[in-house]
């Protein structure tokens, strides 16, 4: 069947017309599987463009906790799946691409067949469990598509899905002993206490309604579903695992075998289907953090039907649009695969978090109704503001309009007087540091990108960047910069905290807020605060001004910064790196400082303290596979050595991004990391969200267009690319010679062209 | 403050100008500490007519598992107070009135001063904990208002609701350290483990919202709250009683102390308030099944002010609006105090189950709109279609209406195709047996009552009647009656359905379908199979058709009654008494045995098998602190010796009801035993509900109006009334002397008059 599918989709390209510089399906270039080895965290399952349901094997079973305390092996299975593994738990309907930590894993389903098995089983011994072995060769995946052969079962399973709704198909070779299992315990980052409550209810026997709610990394998280099977269930049950203290039920019906409504702490479901036909078992799983109701809305809007393959085409369509949205020549095919393996990864979310009918969950656990806006949620501000959020602002305005709109929605309904920090489904995770929603809702309004009110938009703004309760910002107020005495990570803080202020001062300019503007303006001055002209480092500093004695600037843990050091998240200073340089001693001095660190050695012992990345993912101190670096490569354009930024940009691009299921150096974090190799291969980058401009790197492309709103395109053309012309020996702006490394937003929201002519040598 | 108000009450009703033998202000007759001692289980807090807020004090905090074992002492809490208790442990806004079982006792607030203490304490050492001492010589209550004095912190606490809306004033004495406690782990019937989440939201400095979500009776229960606090919260925080796996909060705030969001499984909150004025402290709690904004809506809408007088003043006329309903002049002041003290206890449920805008949650836990109809919740079927709908067919037609509507609704939303059994707060509970929704409904649909879809109706009573999984009735539409070794209590079972079966005859003639009005004109002769014409007991058989060998008439367990034996459930055929007296032997043999039954000893074992009713509920073997045999006064107007009806009822009217707080002789079952004696004390009693036909016992009252619908009055005059005058001589309908025992309710619908001449001497 899914053979079939694909010569469909190969016929179908075939015969378009396209340019032929540019893929006609760039879908069939993506690679779901890359990433998914090691720290990646992205997932192989099906899902469309920024859809809340995003339908994947998960491979394992890991707790978080095992006899009460953390299992780091559980850090592994952010996104459920780890290529290495050779079995398949189930297929689950929730996931986070590429993120640190963890959540979701909704709703796992696992077809089997003969004895029924109510547990998972173990890796090891998989026959245990309703697990089954599996193979890559029996593995393919594209986007909105997944399949595997489930072994043990001799069950060919195939995913696809829509914004709402996840489609299953499993064809099973004869049996009369079909069952599906629904494991309501199962989730990522698991752990026993982790379900508040499962609730089942048949509503017929095709029909069956529910939801989970949990507490985990979302405080209070409900997810109500319906599932609608293509054929009769003819038996069904579940297992409690723990017994009801007082319960009426069990005085007038067997309430676990064929007993329609199902409800507990936990619970583990099965449904039992004739399978001695040659039709394939299908089931539609629509979700929805509204109500059953709600669920079945979404269903009936957007799967009204049971043909599987118009729902993977339909799905395939959608995606062709997103991902055409740029379009690129390379210089190999495997760059093209690693680019729109990018491009997939950078738009599966924030996911769309409402009902067709606009009805959604907000923080206040209220429904509400989406006004004018789709809303949306899984926001990693942290890692997204950087670069994935203003790649949003050049191709997806329109979401990323509504991106903001929800973290404004966010605003009014949250009871602190906050935008999202780090916010999945109606609940704020608060990981880690900064109120990154101020560049996001700043670079969009600088792009022209926000049609709402910007005069509230400002004031979340300003009350977010003002709650002193919030992790040190009352003593970064009051003293201009987080003592570590009071709140650790006290650099990293002040550092970003001075970079948000500067993003209000331009929302502020845009308002008109004049009283505003000044406020903040002097506020992102206050990296100066914990620069420490003597060691020539930012350093931490304690509360009565003096800076904290002990401190190591290569060390990762309990020196003023989270996740880095001083050498790789203490030049962050994207507002005013002019400032920054020449507080560090000035241009050469400064390049040469930029040399050490792609170059120093360091002991693994440094490195083991950032879960987050891998020995590949690293420079020397410079670490791709986390966020805090970003920018880093880009800074020698603020010296007098640009080539720096051209070959490390390049260098980057090359090692630190493949088309294998190791491809990515450290997780994904929601695309950031993709939208990192996106920019970068276009051959600019937005160093300072909000500024209004991107700074000239090192284009990998040998050509492209950008589709911008509408209907405009900026077109990049390179000269002279080669594996080793990776040097800049001219950019033109629509045939002018830029006159530096800056290239304006304006210019490129009015569509045009930029050249680059590339050479051997730096200059 | 509260002995001005009575005086204010005092001199409002002397002006009134009302007919001098009714009562002007009926509230003040109404002693809602009546049946508070142990087995009456009633409450006597505040609330309004059919409200659901019932706001009262709760004496202990008794817990339903000890050590994983079931703990009897909970039975006493079924209402949360116990008269003969020394402490109160706070004020709970949900209540059930009378039941046998328990649930809610939700926001459990308790207002503190000095040391704070975050658990309750025991009653032998109330200053380990939060809760007070109090004296019954502090403490005062009437409809809608209850006040007591709290020793240990010298507050004076008033209470008052209106149907969503719990008022609460506070008097402190004048203190700096005043506490609110929020006790989210305090409920009835309680135990570790019942809570499923609870969730609180500081909204400002007086407005805190959230909801509680349990596990116990209700399965699935949400109660969302909004507590409005009439001065500014100083500093607030809470305890958690469990520590959380996972919970991103620690890292950024202080979660535990004025951190505006609670969350957790089990949690205990606090309030600190300036209480160092003379002014006292004001809570509004609104309550909505649907959401927080919901909640808000309800408390908006209903008490949009902080004049807590009025409220009391509002509510109590609206009390005296239903007491009015009927209204009675009779022999002794004790007498009247006990009528309308029965009046009010039959009016506090079912209760009103939507917002204020007619949302409401379903058994589908979807939200619903109530379209056309008020939405009800607390059916106590098994008990209260006895007596209790019926009386609202006569004085409450609207309201009965709804509650039938809401029994439609529950119908719609429900998985199983059953109307319901004893559902709560969008649940089912499937307590006791039956399906006693359809004589409500059937009841409501012969009295005219119904407006909505007859054969909607009749179509959900008759899948009801044909559910097969439920409770027997596969077998019992398979032999005729439910085999003992099938499901237990049989007889009480086959009883039961047999006169529901009648029931929905009597709703299929009214719709004019003559099959279904056949078919279960046949099953409502079932009651015949189990009748063994051998003993002259109702028996149970097994399902190869022979009577089970084993078998002892005195014995209440395990003989196929539930909550009685074959005396006193034996004689359950109300819809053909007559038919029944013959199998048994004839009118004069079954009068012997009826006066056998009030007469015979019986040894402290068999009665001690009966939790529902105490020593005092019982005459000979006859339980009157139960329901099954609450027609059985009634049933010797079907022979030749109705003096015995009058006889009986008379006593019981007497002996079992009191203007104290024993004053109830078993569980007053939402309103049944009320209700039993409110029509006992007009003369009339729905012997069996839908047939259109009341049974004339011997009335209690003087003189008495029932207020009908459309302004109908039906008068009844008792001449001749004495406590000796217990016979009747002669009742006369309209002027013209009743030919039997038989009073037609279409005779009482048209208004009219009822005249009784009473005897010393029985006929």
């Amino acid at each position: 069947m899914y053979r079939t599918l694909s010569l469909i989709f190969a016929l179908f390209f075939a015969f378009q017309s396209f340019a032929q510089k540019y893929p006609a399906d760039p879908a069939s270039l993506v690679n779901p599987f890359a990433g998914t080895q090691r720290m990646g965290h992205v997932f192989p399952g099906a899902a469309a463009p920024f859809g809340m349901v995003q339908l994947s094997p998960d491979t394992d079973s890991v707790q978080m906790l095992v006899d009460g305390k953390y299992n780091k092996k559980v850090y592994e299975y952010c996104a459920g799946y780890q290529y290495e593994d050779s079995t398949i738990c189930g297929f689950s309907h929730t996931h986070f691409s590429g993120t640190g930590h963890s959540d979701l894993g909704d709703l796992l389903i696992m077809p089997t067949t003969g004895k029924l098995r109510l547990n998972p089983g173990t890796e090891a011994h998989p026959e245990t469990g309703y697990r089954s072995r599996f193979s890559h060769q029996d593995e393919a995946a594209s986007p909105g598509y997944y399949q595997v052969l489930l072994q043990d079962y001799g069950i060919n399973a195939e995913l696809t899905a829509t914004e709402r709704v996840g489609m299953h198909r499993y064809s099973f070779q004869k049996t009369e002993e079909a069952h599906i299992i629904l494991d309501l315990t199962a989730g990522i980052y698991n752990y026993p206490g982790k379900n508040i409550w499962t609730f089942l209810r048949m509503e017929n026997d095709t029909l069956l309604t529910g939801y989970r709610q949990t507490r985990g990394w979302a405080r209070t998280r409900t997810l109500y579903f319906a599932i609608s099977f293509s054929k009769a269930i003819q038996n069904y049950g579940f297992e409690r695992i723990e017994n009801p203290a007082y319960n009426g039920f069990y005085r007038k019906f067997d309430e676990e075998h064929n007993f329609p409504e199902m409800a507990a702490k936990d619970v583990v479901a099965w449904f039992d289907v004739d399978a001695s036909d040659s039709e394939p078992l299908m089931l539609k799983v629509a979700l929805s953090a509204v109500s059953t109701k709600g669920a079945m809305k979404n269903m009936k809007t957007e799967i009204p039907h049971w043909d599987f393959d118009a729902v993977v085409q339909k799905t395939r369509k959608s995606w062709n649009g997103e991902l055409n949205k740029i379009r690129v020549e390379m210089m190999t095919q495997e760059q093209m695969r690693v680019f729109y393996t990018a491009m997939y990864h950078a738009f599966l979310s924030p996911v769309v978090f409402n009902d067709v009918d606009g009805q959604y969950r907000g923080l206040d656990q209220n429904i509400h109704q989406a006004d004018g806006f789709t809303n949306y949620t899984i926001f990693s501000l942290w890692d997204t503001y950087r670069a994935l959020h203003p790649l949003f602002n050049l191709v997806q305005p329109e979401r990323n309009n509504d991106m903001v709109k929800s973290m404004l929605a966010h605003f009014d309904q949250s009871v602190h007087p906050m935008l999202p920090v780090w916010s999945h489904y109606a609940n704020e995770n608060w990981c880690m540091i900064g109120y990154h929603s101020v560049p996001v809702i700043a670079d969009a309004i600088v792009h022209g990108n926000f049609n709402g009110d910007l005069k509230h938009a400002l004031d979340a703004c300003v009350q977010t960047a003002s709650y002193r309760p919030y992790d040190g910002i009352g003593h970064y107020m009051d003293l201009g910069y987080v003592p570590e005495d009071k709140s650790s990570s006290s650099v990293s803080k002040t550092l970003e905290y001075a970079y948000d202020d500067y993003t209000i001062v331009q929302i502020a300019n845009v308002v008109g807020s004049s009283d505003v503007a000044e406020a903040f303006q002097e506020r992102s001055k206050n990296y100066e605060n914990v620069y420490d002209l003597e060691i020539g480092f930012m350093r931490p500093k304690l509360s009565d001004g003096s800076f904290r004695k002990e401190f190591d600037p290569m060390n990762t843990h309990g020196q003023g910064f989270i996740e880095g050091n001083a050498w790789n998240y203490g030049f962050y200073v994207p507002h005013n790196a002019e400032r920054m340089i020449e507080m560090m001693g000035g241009k050469e001095s400064f390049a040469a400082k930029l040399d050490s660190l792609f170059t120093m050695e360091i002991d693994d012992e440094h490195i083991a303290h950032n879960e987050d990345i891998t020995r590949d993912g690293i420079i020397g101190n410079y670490v791709h596979g986390n966020e805090p670096g970003h920018h880093i490569p880009y800074l020698y354009t603020y010296t007098d050595k640009a080539s720096g930024t051209q070959e490390k940009v390049r260098m980057i691009l090359d090692e630190m991004y493949h088309d294998a299921p190791d491809g990515l150096c450290g997780n994904d974090d929601c695309g950031q990391m993709s939208a990192w190799y996106i920019f970068s291969s276009l051959g600019f980058y937005p160093f300072c969200p909000a500024s209004g401009e991107y700074v000239i790197g090192s284009p990998l492309v040998k050509n492209a267009e950008i589709r911008l709103k509408d209907g405009k395109i900026f077109k990049i053309n390179v000269k002279k690319q080669s594996p080793d012309h990776i040097y800049i020996k001219e950019v033109r702006l629509n045939g002018k010679k830029l006159a530096n490394w800056i290239l304006p937003a304006s210019e490129i929201l009015k569509g045009g062209e930029l050249e680059f002519v590339m050479s051997k040598r730096g200059r």
